[in-house]
């Protein structure tokens, strides 16, 4: 093995390094804590799953899974997201104790890499599912955790913007002529081909009022301040009057600052059923995080209770987040051999007045220069007998 | 796929539910504050990395290796141990910033199970690495921050079992006569078979009293409260004279009570070149943890500075440890929909307070009989129009 392979990773690994770690354990700390005063249950799930009962229900792509096949030859995957996951478990066991369930997750989760591009192989989410909740107040509630975690964690310019696919779904269908071009539509909308969207448009040779109206929409629905736009290209239905009730929710508890609207916002999963929303924040090209109404994976899972839910990447939350100043108490007590019991004393008391304090023998290799330049208070203990 | 198929977890894969999880957090709160206390500094690594790199090199057997191919081609393992990627980081990148490293990790590890024998495919494992310093005061240290971290966790019956690769070797080089029959007997201490090194000892037709000297060794050597009987059996030599050493700093520094020695202790792994460990608590069959001196390891990564550490199971520490009180401040706060304003206020004012507040809506499925049930204070805000 040559030496460079020799401390190689595997495409879009990464370690995280002592200063970084510590960064990382104050936004799992915090989050942690403000999804329990809500009543979140943090929850945790294998690493590995059966491809069949987690890869093939996932949201994330076949292309990106992590696969490998066990001794008894089943196909596993490390797991893409925590969603189905905790889908599995929850239909399984939890719902049988009460309704709805309120569970919380900081995970590791996985995304294969197709050659260096910089994006992680292996990231941290966190997030909460709501399970047996179909009203309303269970979305305005994701919703409102999703924007509290964020202002938590010290970013005030963020928007979340929120969509419905069967908003969506109504607007498909009422502006083309078939379910087939709706469904060419939306896949674009899945992919955020807006040029491509045009194009199919021009290409379906509607009716002018149709493909105007379309035409309008792709300008108009990405990002709206109020609902009142959509309303212009939407019959009355009931997905419209849910998003108008949530709206009304959200408006209610102070949130309307940080809400927008996305009218093309669309997942590939079909179980994805009413509301959707992506979080941006300034400065971040990437969304912090996305969430959803889940109903139809749900019912794969066998139960018909509904839920919601978001998850936030934690990667991309450190990017864009105040720089954390982590309190630094590191000392450093440096002994001789004949000295030893004595230091140790010393080095017991700084440990009970709450310092971090490396404990070091004046002995074999060690810089003992390099290590008084890493701390700011160094005790030493030099040897009696020189 | 059927409905069984469709809730199963890989073998030995297991969810953990919030109950068991907010304890798990205890321990790793405490351990992670006792090794910060102590000068560790947490660090976290892939949990996949090259077999050719890591797996290659880990002392976890091959056969219990989770083992995935990348895209390019390359296998890949989930990490059997931390042990390992530590080395690569350190050898790699940190040894350049300073010497000593003291690295301490709570992760999860990996190891395929072959079937169904209630042992877990995945589990937790808490531990440090002190590297780049070769003397005997960093055996010293890392086998009292192993019994301070043992005792941090309320268990107070247990014992370090402490054995030397160099005095076992001089022992088993002294009374055989071919370093064949020597390796054949350190071949069966690694699987702690004793009756199969007896059965060897007999055939190899040994002079009366070398055979009688191993026969006499194997009964006694595996759990010594001194050294001084071991000292019977080897001729003065620098491994003896380095436990000696160890021996006189651990009773020093108070710790003899926890300390026996095991000199049949021996590792499969050749980089196991010093002082290794085994930790036993009363009333557990397996160890908690393990550790001792890897030197090899370190040289394998090219770098000739030294190193020793330890790691505890974190199943095996819930297991033994007193049962942990997770405090419940869990309350609920019920709401008809023309009082939702109303009540998130009492909500908010409830967190406040430090109480963990479930906020719920009567709409749709929820049990509202069963949520009661599961919390100390309920507050209900019915409907005014009803």
């Amino acid at each position: 093995m040559s030496s460079i392979k020799m401390f190689e990773k595997p495409l879009g690994m990464r370690d995280t390094f002592p200063q970084i770690y510590e960064k990382l354990e104050l936004i799992r700390t915090t989050g942690s804590n403000l999804l329990k005063e809500r009543g979140y249950e943090f929850i945790k799930t294998p690493t590995v799953e059966y491809f069949d009962t987690v890869g093939k229900a996932s949201a994330i792509s076949d292309a990106t899974l992590f696969k490998l096949v066990d001794n008894q030859g089943n196909t596993l995957v490390l797991r893409p997201d925590m969603t189905t996951p905790i889908a599995r478990v929850t239909t399984s066991k939890l719902l049988k104790e009460k309704i709805p369930q309120r569970l919380a997750y900081f995970a590791n989760v996985f995304r294969a890499q197709q050659q260096e591009g910089g994006r992680p192989a292996e990231f941290d989410q966190m997030g909460i599912e709501l399970i047996g909740d179909q009203s309303v107040y269970a979305d305005a509630e994701v919703i409102m955790t999703a924007i509290d975690l964020i202002k938590a964690f010290g970013i005030t310019s963020f928007k979340v913007t929120i969509g419905h696919a069967g908003v969506l779904s109504c607007i498909l269908q009422d502006y083309t002529e078939s379910a087939e071009q709706a469904g060419k539509l939306n896949k674009l909308l899945v992919k955020r081909n807006y040029v491509g969207f045009e194009e199919a448009v021009h290409a379906f040779d509607l009716p002018k009022t149709k493909s105007d109206a379309l035409l309008a929409y792709i300008e108009e629905a990405i990002s709206l301040p109020s609902m009142e736009t959509i309303e212009r290209y939407v019959r009355k239905n009931d997905a419209l009057e849910y998003m108008q009730n949530l709206l009304r929710i959200l408006e209610q508890a102070g949130y309307e600052q940080y809400i927008a609207f996305d009218f093309t916002l669309s997942s590939h999963m079909s179980y994805y059923t009413g509301m959707l929303f992506e979080i941006f924040a300034t400065g971040s090209g990437f969304p912090l995080g996305n969430g959803g109404r889940y109903d139809g994976l749900l019912e794969h899972f066998g139960s018909n209770v509904g839920a919601t839910g978001f998850g936030l990447r934690v990667d991309r939350l450190y990017e864009v987040m105040p720089k954390i100043e982590v309190e630094n108490n590191q000392v450093l007590v440096l002994f001789a051999a004949d000295r030893f019991a004595e230091a140790l004393i010393q080095a017991k008391f700084l440990r009970e007045q709450g310092k971090q304090v490396t404990f070091q023998a004046y002995e074999g290799l060690i810089d003992v220069e390099a290590l008084k330049e890493q701390f700011e208070v160094v005790n030493e203990f030099r040897s009696k007998e020189a």
